[in-house]
């Protein structure tokens, strides 16, 4: 079962991030702004910050999740994203076997064809086992282990990768486990950094929010939030921008 | 089968390398050097940014490979290599049906229990079809694809970045079917600038080079080279390295 | 005087983009596309990528520039786009004297107060002659030298970086100096590779194609084009846009 | 007046590393090991990422600094840093103007000279003011402001990235200023994460653990440690190495 924690993180990542901004405008040193800036002023220097793309102060503030229970399918993925620091779980030196070998199931086979799958995954099993018991090393008899064999993964990114991560991750075009572990990420850096994440979205939502006077977020965001963009990036078109982001979260519903 | 190719690079590489390392210490422009460099000005400069770790020039020296018929285990550890650009064929679009399922066969079960990994690809494949069938998007479908499943993927890596991927890679501790892909790059790249990868090797060899007064390269290698290194950073001891890296490179006779 | 120059590329940049692009959809090999893909295709897969954001076959060009006769100043601003490769002549080692001491001159004191700069310039060059004459290493004296000395850089980006580092230097916020180098290396690769650079430009351009039907480019780009964006990322209002582009480019006049 | 801080770093940073190193080798979660992991598991996992070159769980600490009070010859040095975050105080905006306006003075000169170099920095001084005064843009007087004028930086680097860093850095033939600079921010993270940090030191030191049975470390580091290394890779024979680096960390009592 999918499980993402933010396991560690810059506890006073909003106000480094402030400061950061701050001080490549002012001549005076971190002590100073540490002991002067205000909340209100922490606010208006990441919204400026995000408004305008100057994205350089957002990097010092850094996430570390656990993503366990994914597939290989998803972590193969994941590490596509190269501004970003993994440690893997090895299925070299850690067996995936008895009670550790869950392999993951798409919520499209959850409802329907779960036996075919379930089967193919015991008889993948078996024949990984039967390897293993002629004395084939692990990392050759896991060559029959299916792509969708579970691993864990320790991920860290900063919030300027996280921007990027998202936009790319949260869109419904992307595939619905790595979109599923992106969704459970948001959640994740929205409860300790608001401000931070308050604009951040699929790329639709970024995008827009490059070229347009007042920025929206998901959260405000509804059917008669008008955009501005003639389509995503992706193809869909102005009027079918809502429903695609409604659908790509849904996925946090599937997979319950 | 395995196959990696050299499809593109930079054709005056070395002379680039050598001429950007030249105008480091030197007041003069391109043009100048471009004309006033001799061939053996061109191994000097090289063979002194390689002993002095003076990498940076190396970088101005790309190499584009097409690596086919390799499995998702490989591909997954090679784009952990994370200063590089990475196409790779996608199993969400491009299913890998027919001729085209040829999942890789590690060399030791090639030579005993052939079947029972035979018999476990068949087994994954026909679930796959089936899924497929049933109105499952590949993309789900492929969940019992087996992790031996082939793949084709695009590679560029600089000079500086494949030494960095040799030293890791060309290691016996490497798994055997990424260590086959690196033997395979190191050859291909020798044919072409033998000067640049002339000191290249696993990192014994790199390490070893770092600190002793007269550098050794994989080809003078014999029985009789001795090592300063007390060990190699996996810890093999001095006196086995030579035949380590023996075993590493047989790799190359084990997938023919 | 600056000096930029496209001194190597990869040749066949723009197929090789293509078919790695074409690689991520099909089953079939390298050899394959090459033999098979017709000019046309190339411009087909090439603007697809584009227009989809589709970026990482691009990282598989690669462009290098001897950038000589800039500032200090424009060089510290250079090396900040970390995904990219640079060799510098180093001030510790090629003292830039005599012939080669030619600080650079802004085109606003160009026209009016040259004497002042120039008179600041000489007298900064005479402390530095003093100091070494005093024995103060090259790598102390500098301390006193202007920040407008001239310097040489060998630079390497990728095309994916390139539209990155365009995005933001040919945009009239960027200072004028790295601003001139920017337009002036577009020029080089447009020669080129016509096809990869088509919709390229500053970011009001880039932001515009992510979210418009029809991508917009700049040699197309009229008073009369409607931009869709209500701003672009900096602020500049949509009808401030295509003025504010020709304000940026008319650098390249200000410093012939 | 040169001053380094350390102003926020991963507080767990030590237990983090620890953990995922832990986790690439065991089936279980992050909660289990979290609640597990004693005192002396830690360093014992942090000691042997180190000696075997597994670097990768060293990237989950991130470590930010605020850098003032340097000469933009130094800030222009750090950021060819590329796998590390900056936010550097912009001349364009924020003048160096009155109290604010305290270039750096090298050691070499503080000595003897001293007023030669504080004529040039005078004179430079007054050439920008008059400049500022007839109406010429910061971002272009500022072109005869000197090498040496004081910049403000933050910057972020993780664990493994601080290695490489000090394996440059802390090295005798690294300029002087940059030196200090690395001196300085060894103290830092050594206060906070000595197990971290330990094996740390110049790339002789670096490359010497690489190759020796034994890790050495600075702090313990006498007269009569013998190095295997024939020589460091700037070329430093084996008897001279100690000395060398004590010559290289003696900056730190120059610029007292």
């Amino acid at each position: 079962m999918m499980n993402v924690s933010l396991v560690s993180f810059t506890k006073d990542g909003e106000k480094v991030v402030a400061i950061a901004s701050k001080m490549s405008r002012s001549r005076k040193g971190w002590k100073h702004h540490e002991e002067t800036m205000t909340e209100e002023e922490i606010e208006t220097w990441i919204k400026d910050a995000i408004i305008h793309g100057y994205w350089s102060p957002l990097e010092h503030s850094s996430y570390t999740f656990s993503i366990e229970g994914i597939s290989r399918v998803a972590s193969h993925q994941l590490v596509r994203h190269r501004i970003a620091s993994y440690t893997q779980m090895s299925h070299r030196f850690a067996k995936p076997v008895d009670e550790y070998y869950q392999p993951v199931i798409p919520p499209s086979i959850q409802k329907r064809d779960k036996e075919e799958l379930e089967k193919a995954y015991k008889d993948a099993y078996d024949s990984y086992f039967k390897l293993l018991e002629k004395g084939i090393p692990e990392e050759d008899s896991r060559y029959v282990l299916p792509n969708g064999v579970n691993t864990n993964i320790v991920v860290t990114m900063n919030a300027r990768e996280l921007y990027n991560f998202f936009g790319l991750r949260l869109c419904s075009r992307a595939q619905w486990e790595i979109r599923a572990i992106a969704w459970k990420m948001l959640e994740e850096v929205r409860k300790v950094h608001p401000h931070l994440f308050k604009y951040v979205g699929p790329n639709c939502i970024i995008h827009e929010n490059f070229i347009r006077n007042e920025p929206i977020s998901l959260e405000e965001l509804s059917e008669k939030s008008e955009f501005i963009s003639q389509r995503c990036i992706e193809g869909v078109p102005r009027d079918g921008i809502y429903k695609c982001i409604q659908n790509s979260k849904s996925i946090l519903e599937s997979i319950k």
